[in-house]
């Protein structure tokens, strides 16, 4: 079912321009296309599209809009009850600084634009990180204090969707069906993304790369951070995807998207309890008892329009089974085996 | 702050009987009295009480309460403002066997008495696990089709509490501030859980044993299991904590219990938020941005009358900070050097 | 099924003092004994216990305890399985001025105790209503500009309960199965609530009364004020009620307890469902349907710990079905043709 | 600040066809102008696009899309920043059968896409009401026994909004800011529903007309039916509305659309408790205060993608204060002195 992986993949350099970006997912032209079997090489602005360059810059006044994706991508032959599949070959921090804030009326522990509430919102505050590539770490400086300390790099893109279905035009913010701002730690390197196909060509868009966030985000705003993306591209054909799907080398994970959050997590869970039984050939009673003594979860955010959370299972515990037939393994190799200089400054 | 924990420390053993079992917390004489700095050494039965024993005893059918817990034990000493500290020496299996089992009503992937659904409920089905302490698994048997496959074993108590605040009296299945039913994975041997005192002696009752179980309890119950457990009991005076509280040898946990989900998100994030302050000395929207980047996250069960969430930061991150000024680590050398034959079976 | 309503009924009057009120459901012994068939005449107290007399006592300053209820009486004969019926004959204000406030960490725009969030909570104040009986209203006045209005007087009791199943003991703060702080302004005069019986006895207490209340009770306090109480009590035998439940003269009515606010009303609109179901011998869909069209609905509170909704339906759309083989409208009569001399003050 | 509306206005017949009908807000061109000033006639398709014609319709069967509307006209001089008023002169049913149904995964009683369950949905089952315009009823007849009853005729809208923010285009099945799947039965003539614009234009759409529906619409589904609308238009330059407001002879509602239902509730009493001490001087504590004891809510669904509460105030409480100085009562006046001659199918 998957086309055209095999022998040495082309790389389809996207040298990312200011006009390569859009706020939403749907209703855009593709600015390049990217065939199964290709590995796109491109870059991501951070969420303030980099007007917040020192700790004296507020959001609120350097910015404009927030959160532009650099896409959307056309995947020729994609069609709607396909599954893409986006393989994350690198996410490398493109600046050796990430920014973050807090943010009026976002996050998880003030009044929000729906959590409604009187009294003052919290101040708005940036903070700004080193990012140490070499030693693998980003430091934290306190603001109003001269406390220091080093957190694990750990780099991700909070964003990465489709064009949504029946003709929807979503705001980069918001996480879905489609992928969008599902901000969950767990999109790095070396995972397959898996996004069923809403239009003819997929019409796919990335950003929002943190250098590392915390589980659930909650003040709202990650280690944001323009990245450098290489991610391989893969298409199955006829077979259906609804929620979003990702997978390690060692785990399958379901992820779900609403509010409130327990519904993010019976998606998440009702996903993977379902998936698990076609894999196994378990009864779904059968795989949600299993799914319910072996499960991960944890949340991706909680502080977006929607809510995300994930459910996760070792493919050991599936004695082996893999997600779709074997494409990530598939991709993973030939992840491994692209020589140095096919993938430029990617290595 | 610390009352008596030096030298060799008293293990007081108490054989669990039917009549020491309740099932509920708050108002009820104590079975026993156990010092700050004295070792406890009991058991616990299973949520089903014991009755369950092959997959044909339907739990509604043979059981006609659930979730007993063995208790209260009186510290003496502890009065409301004070913080009780419940090191976990030990939790290890009382049987080679374990019991899961879905539930008419309960869990998060069907209706329930609170999200009342029209339609049938899901089918009640038992599974039986074998607990196989040597090879350090419990193995998963499927009902509907010879699938069977291991997990690691990874003994928990599911409800450890306190007598409530406000002369209430809570069943054994709810968890809250005073603790209970909080159905998480993170109360394993090793850790010390932290729990505000609302009554003279505390009046703390364990029991809700499981070999292991998934985060999240998605069906609601998890491999559910007699248990001998040894706990090391201390006492802070004067210091309060409003919800409970882990700290294991590299992280600080704070658990939230509430709905809707994200509720319990919240609080977990506050706390942790607030008591990283108070340790580090930062403010607090200084610890905002820290727990925002650093924080891990995961649910407890979404199952019961209020869902868990925990919050955990690594201690590292806090440059070393320990949460109770070292009790953790005071009763982690205390039990290391617990000679075995103090401990009787609990070695 | 219904014991003793003919004839005069016997007036219980019941002189409240101090030593009458508690702040919990279950766990108390009773303070008098009230039959089936008989009236009581009482009188409850503010959910300040009457400590706020002008707009300078601040709750936090002046209380110790919050919603003092009086009780708990007892119904001899009442067994767990029967339904209890209080018909409101009477509530009448016992002071001409009531008073409301906002509470710090209380109310549903602001964080809470559950809702955390950073930030300073809303100041505390005090508001001093008039309550003219005469012309049937309560008078606002503003804090902080010189700005009048009046509102119409419906007086209410925010808080009737029995006893909770499995020996629990329950806040008077707390809404649930057993009634408690429904905090809904359809417990007005003229109405029959019905309740679960759990213990022997039934248990009921009362108060927490309300000059009015706006539907939500959105800041968490009603115009509160001391109340006489005119209660005929009855006993429904054998017949089981799950949720609390109101009938007037006019509707039906269905009450759940919870959160999320949507689990509330989804208790609510199955009972309601399942209670018109067995009324009219509709099949369970097609009394779905017919609540899904006829149906009305609304908050009582969105700030207490359990959220509360009601489901109704007028009796005209259900053929001039009743609630419990007319218990409510045998109750109307008898309290309309009480002598006034029975009821001494009550009238 | 308004503009036009003196005189005769001119009323615009816009004929609807089937191309007339979109699927979406946002993102379409319009099909017709309606001045500031001007009334609208027109009419509008069930939400099942008409294809319902008997119970043996199966939506899922004979239906390819639902919820359309019709629209969008373009309102000429309208900018983002303005504030559009719909006066709703007439809502007239265009049937004299309506039809509503269960629906797999829809509705609040059942598992749906995000609540999700394991376990079987509910059945399809289709419903046919006869409408009777000169009675004043629906008759509702049962599909499994030849239970018949009858209920008010209360013919509104389910769906009215304007294109929204940020390019996004929204499925009209959905309720946000841009007003959309509302689904409340407050939306009925005589009243103004003020929208905030979003793009040039305001490009507003109207469509999903039921006979009536219950409050919360808890199957999902109301009585649906073919309208024919009279409406009056009219704009408020540089007056900014963030959420759907509704006005009426005698008082000002907010809509809150989100997910949990409190936040819904939240929205709507936090817009309400603002608009308040805006039209009256008070304080916003002070609003707060009195819209908690005056105050109405009541949800319109419990069933869409966002949930929708509302919040009303009398305006006699509010001591005759109108919403956007004068304008429903402006457009009240207007719409009572049209000849009939100049409506014509619409009176």
């Amino acid at each position: 079912m998957t086309i055209g992986v095999s022998g040495l993949p082309k790389v389809v350099e996207h040298t990312m321009t200011e006009s390569d970006l859009t706020y939403q997912f749907g209703g855009r032209y593709p600015i390049a296309d990217v065939l199964p079997g290709q590995v796109l090489h491109t870059s991501t602005e951070d969420c303030f599209g980099g007007a917040v360059l020192t700790v004296d810059d507020l959001p609120s006044k350097v910015c404009q809009r927030f959160n532009p994706v650099t896409g959307p991508f056309r995947v020729p032959g994609a069609e709607p009850g396909d599954t893409l599949a986006l393989h994350f070959i690198e996410i490398r921090p493109a600046r050796d600084w990430g920014m973050s804030a807090t943010f009026p009326h976002f996050g998880a522990l003030t009044g929000t634009h729906t959590t409604a509430m009187l009294g003052l919102p919290l101040p708005e505050v940036v903070w700004q990180y080193d990012i140490d590539t070499t030693a693998g770490v980003v430091r934290y400086r306190a603001r109003r204090s001269d406390y220091m300390t080093e957190l694990p790099l750990d780099p991700m893109l909070g964003t990465v969707g489709v064009a949504p279905a029946n003709d929807e035009v979503r705001s980069s913010i918001v996480p879905d069906v489609h992928g969008g701002n599902l901000d969950t730690p767990e999109l790095r390197a070396g995972t397959t993304l898996y996004l069923g196909v809403n239009v003819p060509g997929a019409m796919f868009s990335l950003g929002d790369g943190h250098a590392r966030q915390g589980q659930g985000e909650v003040c709202g705003v990650g280690v944001e951070c323009a990245m450098h993306v290489t991610v391989a591209v893969d298409l199955i054909k006829g077979v259906r995807t609804v929620w979003p799907r990702i997978e390690t080398d060692h785990q399958l994970i379901s992820v779900g998207a609403a509010r409130p959050l327990e519904d993010a997590f019976r998606i998440s869970q009702h996903d993977l309890t379902t998936w698990t039984s076609r894999l196994t050939g378990l009864d779904d009673l059968d795989a949600y008892q299993l799914v319910s003594q072996a499960g991960k979860a944890a949340p991706g955010n909680v502080c977006d329009p929607n809510y995300t959370m994930h459910a996760a299972i070792d493919t050991a515990v599936l004695r082996g089974a893999t997600g779709y037939d074997g494409v990530h393994q598939r991709l993973r190799v030939l992840a491994r085996g692209l020589p140095a200089e096919l993938l430029g400054s990617a290595r």
